[in-house]
């Protein structure tokens, strides 16, 4: 046994043991008993406390002293590997374990904080959070750049500098096809209510139509719909609305995205540092494309279409045009996750500039919220009515979740590129979704991203697929020519 | 923090990650994705490495030779912690590594010669099973009795001889029984189908009326019906045949006993070597008094059968003393799971006999076919008709476990004590239970037995709450009587 020999088999055990971490969590959205919560929040500590000495253990930085692959994915693993190991032991247990606490805690307050419309109540815990990531950023940077340390940990080799880029160059174009849309007439509205149980089967229609393998996954209910797993056992959920499928539909779709990516992964990366997705803006990238590039074309929905008037008859659309319009309404709104391929990318870019403000110091928690409410009336043009449909929306910041959000939109970006190229080699990509098959699209996607995992950087395996470095313009000329045909712009 | 409290706090976290060892293991036979079976078990190795390592780790010696609790409790605690701790390195890491591997193949072989009705192909590698299990018992025994080293894996503080004395008593009187009752006429015969939705339904009723706590616990349905977990997260499965509704229901009202016990254990013991059923056989105490005692008594069938008449119509019991005849049905049969109270006990005494044998080297593996056949004839009246029926009927020893099925009987054995001393205290019971109501049973049972989870020994609890040395003589009489007037013997 050489050390690479000895690290990957550490590395294996170790990444079984992060497997089983995650199904505790789809466990608990999905089939937990209420009562057990108390306990289960012991089993996580028990099982974080185990994986976070494994990632810190000494012997990992001697294996990683002697390893000396000279195979391209060794070196990839190797890469991974010391990433991890490094960010683990930049930071202080102590802070790690004050982190934990406050954010745990924080958590119930938002959530109070939130039902009660109360701003005031969440920022003193907030200020708290932002303290201790600021100061957990500072020791991942080490002088360099605090939000940048942060992106590192879902968006790895990549810059708080390079996004803004991107969005910046996004914002006002965006900012203008929103208000030439909204000046429009709204498409026709679903009527009626729809069976759950028809919905749940359509649902599982839909993934495996979209090419999730049952036989290495399965299709639950939870409230927040969620992808979990890798390699083997790559779970989703979705949730069902009586009077909006498009909710349970578009929800299966795009999580079957995230499990097809782990799903298509090369097996020979399975429990090791390459045998997930490779970040959570590439992960993004492939449901966002499953969902709204393939979706909600005109093409595929035109199969939905009839797929749902059969399973549920008339439900007051006149045809398939129209039902691709529905299917792409564009309304006003203040939840991110309620919005559509226009507007979404406006509200992740608020929260980025925002979050990365508060990171560097230049904004104060106790300006949030105004900061908030001017810039979603610069960009929405009304004025946010109540805290929950503003600053108080997301959960993320009082869990401690900075640097994530651009993620969301990285995808969108990433998925603009990947889509330009693959319509251009599937020259027949319209005809099979019209007729329900995604096989050529999913394929192309599994053949030239998914099947890496973990190999290649995010943006170095989006340039790979796509031909092109990742920027704005893909993207943006889709959402313009679509949005601009479907509203007779 | 004393030796005494940094001892409990790393034991609190070993038990914590054993809980989600054993959801592992309910996740496997309820909900996994069949495709997840090779990565599963690499998951399970992974957490079982960690669970080991912190089970024979140098402190937990430490901490046992400094700690000096002055109370009962823990007392106890310290008891059982150095039980598992000396278990542990008692044993070879070879050997417990050798055990591992030749069990896992010799299941899958097992499974092969019992679809094949190869004994010859399956007693090599018994053989090995064999000579592994008896060298880990000398290793345990440490110059005792090997098969008392075995047994008290699951039944601690007990001893073969102990429980040969029991058996050897039982033995004549279930056979003169058994053939008796085979004489007489038998029960009448369920006709009809019964919808498995419907049997789902009044399951989860049947498991509520005997103080299944669903807050903290599901049912869901497995092929072989379990019971798993321990605190606040207890659930359990069971399983339908569209033909054989009693299957659905005795299997789960069995398990809810199982669960009733765990769920009924002091919480100030969660997480700690006290807060689990202190033995096999104190735990099949309790599933099968809920089982057999209650669940099958004159009095609860008559709640039941008017239960299922209002569920399902007519079924060909023409009345409530009738169905109650039906329930406890004695049949011929060759296979211990579908045995009743009459002639269960004799399958485990069989087996007992013989691996005891095998495990003093006074029975070969070569003679064992033999041996099942001859002991079967002397004590059923007829012979084994094929191995499948005979010494390839169960997957324990396969999976070494020897010392495992007297425990069942011990249950038996210790739920006569209890049901004895029970119905004493309850002059009411059968008024209760003929109306559906076992609150005062299981209350019965969680007072005086299920709350005090690992803190005596199983023969002490038993003997604490029913007042008598575990002995034979109430489950005899018990037998004797119900059946005689059954069968009007």
């Amino acid at each position: 046994m050489t050390a690479f020999d000895d690290l990957m088999a550490f590395q294996r055990e170790t990444s079984a043991l992060g497997q089983i971490a995650g199904r505790l969590g789809w466990d608990q959205e999905t089939v937990m008993p209420r009562g057990a919560a108390p306990q289960r929040a012991e089993e996580m500590a028990a099982i974080e406390s185990v994986l976070h000495a494994r990632r810190s253990d000494p012997r990992v930085a001697e294996w990683l002293d002697q390893a000396d692959p000279q195979d391209e994915v060794g070196k990839a693993q190797i890469r991974e590997i010391r990433r991890s190991f490094e960010r683990t032991v930049k930071v202080p247990a102590d802070l790690a374990k004050a982190i934990a606490r406050v954010t745990s805690s924080a958590q119930g307050t938002w959530a109070q904080a939130r039902a009660d419309e109360d701003v005031a109540a969440f920022l003193p815990v907030l200020q708290e959070v932002v303290a201790l990531k600021r100061e957990e950023g500072a020791a991942l940077a080490q002088g360099g750049d605090v939000y940048d340390a942060m992106v590192e940990d879902y968006e790895p080799y990549t810059t708080g500098t390079q996004i803004a880029d991107i969005f910046d160059q996004m914002r006002p174009r965006l900012v203008a096809l929103r208000a030439a849309v909204l000046d429009r007439p709204v498409p026709q509205s679903l009527t009626g209510t729809f069976d759950e149980l028809t919905q749940m089967r359509l649902s599982q229609k839909l993934a495996t139509t979209f090419g999730y393998d049952l036989n290495t996954g399965r299709v639950d209910k939870a409230v927040h719909p969620f992808s979990s797993g890798s390699g083997l056992d790559v779970r989703i959920t979705t949730r069902t609305s009586e009077t909006d499928p498009f909710n349970c539909f578009y929800s299966t779709i795009h999580e079957v995205g995230h499990a097809a990516y782990e799903q298509g992964i090369d097996q020979a990366y399975a429990l090791t540092p390459l045998g997930s997705g490779v970040s959570m803006g590439v992960h993004e990238s492939q449901s966002r494309i499953y969902e709204n590039q393939l979706g909600r074309s005109r093409a595929f929905t035109g199969w939905l279409f009839a797929q749902m008037t059969a399973a549920f008859g008339d439900f007051g659309i006149s045809d398939a045009d129209a039902f691709y319009a529905t299917v792409n309404g564009v309304h006003n709104g203040y939840i991110r996750t309620e919005a559509d391929e226009v507007q979404y990318n406006l509200h992740i870019m608020l929260r980025f500039d925002l979050e990365r403000a508060l990171m560097a110091g230049d904004l104060q928690v106790s300006d949030l919220e105004a900061a908030w409410n001017d810039r979603f009336k610069a960009d929405f043009g009304y004025a946010v009515d109540k805290p929950s449909n503003g600053c108080l929306q997301d959960v993320h910041w009082s869990v401690g979740l900075f640097g994530y959000f651009p993620t969301y939109a990285l995808g969108n970006v990433y998925a603009g590129c990947l889509y330009q190229t693959l319509r251009a080699a599937l020259p027949d990509l319209d005809t099979q979704l019209a007729q329900g098959d995604t096989s050529g699209a999913t394929g192309w996607l599994r053949e030239n991203l998914q099947q890496y995992g973990g190999l290649y950087a995010p943006r170095d395996i989006i340039t790979r697929a796509s031909g092109v470095e990742p920027g704005p313009e893909p993207l943006m000329a889709y959402l313009e020519d679509k949005f601009g045909e479907i509203y007779r712009l």
